[in-house]
């Protein structure tokens, strides 16, 4: 999961919305009775997925193998490249009926070597290293690093009122995630921006660099790298995020007196594009083959940890769905399909050439459900189904009550699905707990170690119970008007 | 969380009763309107207290506290006494109006020093020695170990038409917990009898000792310890229970070939029982202090790892609830009462002593709620409540979805509570999320390291806003009948 997409506000949304197992969407129509028993006619082989999922720990074991060859996908990196490979012979190996690689070019940023952010003169502090990261898309400081006090704010509005104390500074952005929401998703929502952002706030104020609190759930040492953006017109600062805890004692010493900061980093941009690929596989359904159910994740991410929960854990459980169907004695009446995206974490170009190259057959696709919320163990859905549709997956979710994914909410979607949506294609975002995302998440401690074996393969199986339904019903899910 | 208790039968239970947010009572009648209007008015305060107890983080504090304090806390052991007096402490510091230790007679076994389960002869396997832990309650081997000949069995009914070969023999039970099930507190209900009673079950068979796979969700490399029984008039057999990779393993042996093990423990009953406590803590109400309202767990555990989950997280759940309701503005029209049961893991001793000694006042407890399944993230609440009060607390469950804690079943309750069931107290066991649970339950594994700070905070902050308005309403929740 990236930075500043729609996945904040949907978590806000939910969080003041959803009243019951299912929340009602607003004047969702009753079910046809017809309807309604032909959906739950299908409960049983939901049931039936979701035990096979958790017997037989495939999700587990194939997650292992995708951090084993690829643990850092960052677009245009060679880890990427294997990542691909590596989905491409999966997906052969699981039995599709055609695999593609679909050219798109992605950016192509660089770490480097060299990364500091040190306090120079506080009082307490001095001489302390802080743990950071650059933000994905920072450009370097000049070589040899920049010193100069620090500015700390809480808010761009705060920023406003005090630009002239900014100007030759550095700004240290300082908003805390809001720890009393329940959603994960919407404190990080109300706290991003000054990741997105603050490169381009701080530098209109005339800072020379911004240093951003993470956006972490915790007060921990783990800092948490993410997308970045510059704005045409306005001078490119370098950016990084230091971990929680240092941003804790970087706000103490500021309120003791002023703190000197250095600050160094040699990550770059690199010239023009770099060729990646979407991974498209197709099993084609047995009475409408040309009907689409779509299921995908991201095979790119951030070049820390190993993106076991972002979003290795959206690939394998995409990957689980097409392993689980096969299972089954029959193929379901629609195809399905399996795309793992590339760039979503700093482009979403992988989520725009899609939409752009099959726009022809968007109107074939019955629903695009998209995984990136992590391993976690599932607590429902989010979708973006008008009311009829809503109707429908609601009374789909409700028997994935059992497995504790029986919440339909809206809204819900994914940044890599989400260009299909102007084309009245139903989005789905699956919906998992979301209590230790913002541990993990675009650290180093994203890694297979922090996935429970039985909570990402209950996700694959309630993803893949949902999607059977859609896939077979022998009515079709009505489109978004 | 203890052995052969009605844990499992709850989660099977709930396992098939449970749809939509409240599972509905059979026969639940509908609540009077003002009533659920009164419900309804604590909404905003349920809310809050969630919100506190996110913010402060102060559950997690006290759990790793206690877990310094007194990692190991057995019946009888130095570090169940440590945790008694840290308790006692903690609940004056918290305010309370009135800390009392209730003696309890607990039982009183000591693992010893000598733990080995070694394969002797196999194809493919000797010398290994295999990760084992003696059961809880075992007798110690003979001195100098017992080496014999292993027969497999999967069930109770198997070991009685193969009596035969058992005889002389150490019976190997291998049936694994159900990994098909969702509910894993149902699986563990399917496979403990082998842990409880395979003693037993071998000795009349004339086996020399079982080895018993652990109860673990996962193949790995942990072994689970656990209550075990003697029954009068049978050979008392000692008994371990080796890791689940290890049972695989080891009937993967046994597949090739005959396979011979030797087995040594020292583990020891102490002669007669020992002392203990109950820790007692009452914050009074403002206009019923006669009326009780009770949350609590279990202060004892297992002797290896740190009894993070199991059950330092219902400790500190329930005194978190004391914290949070003094963080408001007036205190509950009725008392809270905590109460940090001893020796849950090996006797039940505590809970039996407190429904004895509180016997005459037990018709003033308005409900018992006790949390001793983890401190992972909340999915509801089960309850033993009669229709009437049902649909009570299902109204009150329903402003919890929020947090993901809306889900009300029936049955629930909790091993230290239980005692009380029979003088109709209403009882309530919280329920978290299971599909951890039974990777660290019992294990080295344990320890805080496998608690999530957010998981943990928002369990204690769902039990507090359930148990605010139980103790808040004027009207008082009906008794069973």
């Amino acid at each position: 999961m990236a930075a500043a997409l729609p996945f904040g506000v949907a978590h806000g949304a939910r969080e003041t919305s959803s009243r019951g197992a299912g929340a009602s969407a607003p004047g969702a129509p009753a079910l046809d009775p017809d309807l309604a028993a032909a959906i739950d006619a299908e409960a049983d082989t939901q049931r039936r997925l979701v035990g096979d999922a958790l017997a037989s720990g495939a999700a587990y074991g194939r997650l292992a193998r995708l951090v084993r060859v690829a643990p850092h996908r960052l677009s245009g990196s060679p880890g990427l490249a294997a990542a691909i490979e590596w989905a491409r012979q999966e997906c052969h190996d699981l039995g599709a009926d055609e695999v593609k690689l679909e050219p798109v070019d992605v950016p192509h940023w660089e770490r480097g070597t060299v990364q500091c952010v040190r306090v120079e003169r506080a009082d307490g502090l001095g001489g302390d290293v802080l743990p950071s990261l650059a933000l994905g898309g920072s450009d370097a400081t000049p070589k040899g690093g920049v010193a100069a006090p620090v500015i700390e704010v809480r808010s761009f509005d705060e920023l406003l009122r005090r630009a002239d104390e900014a100007r030759g500074r550095i700004v240290f952005f300082n908003r805390p995630m809001d720890p009393r929401l329940v959603e994960t998703g919407a404190a990080y929502g109300g706290a991003v921006d000054q990741r997105v952002r603050g490169a381009i706030e701080a530098a209109k104020a005339g800072a020379v660099a911004a240093i951003v609190r993470s956006m972490g759930s915790n007060v921990d040492d783990w800092p948490h790298t993410g997308g970045m953006s510059y704005q045409a017109g306005v001078a490119r600062i370098p950016a990084a995020a230091i971990s929680t805890a240092a941003a804790e004692r970087l706000s103490g010493a500021l309120a003791r007196g002023p703190v000197e900061l250095f600050f160094e980093q040699d990550c770059r941009w690199r010239e023009g594009t770099a060729p990646s690929f979407n991974v498209v596989a197709d099993w084609k359904g047995r009475e409408h083959p040309d009907e689409i159910v779509l299921v995908g994740g991201h095979l790119d991410g951030w070049d820390v940890g190993e993106g076991a929960h972002d979003d290795g854990a959206g690939c394998v459980h995409s990957l689980e769905v097409a392993r689980l169907f096969a299972g089954l004695e029959r193929r379901p009446r629609r195809s399905l399909r399996v795309v793992l995206f590339t760039n979503e974490e700093n482009g979403i170009a992988g989520g725009r050439e899609y939409a752009r190259l099959h726009e022809p057959e968007l109107a074939q696709h019955v629903l695009a459900l998209e995984s990136d919320a992590g391993g976690f163990t599932p607590r429902g859905f989010g979708t973006n189904a008008g009311a009829a549709g809503f109707a429908w997956l609601q009374r789909i979710a409700s028997h994935l009550e059992f497995a504790g994914a029986g919440r339909l909410t809206s809204p819900g979607g994914g940044a890599d699905i989400g260009p299909m949506a102007p084309k009245g294609v139903p989005l789905v975002g699956f919906r998992p707990d979301g209590q230790r995302y913002f541990d993990v998440h675009h650290t180093h401690r994203d890694t297979l170690a922090e996935v429970s074996p039985r909570e990402l393969c209950l996700g694959a199986g309630a993803i893949a119970a949902f999607l059977w339904t859609v896939a077979e019903l022998e009515a079709r899910l009505p489109r978004n008007t």
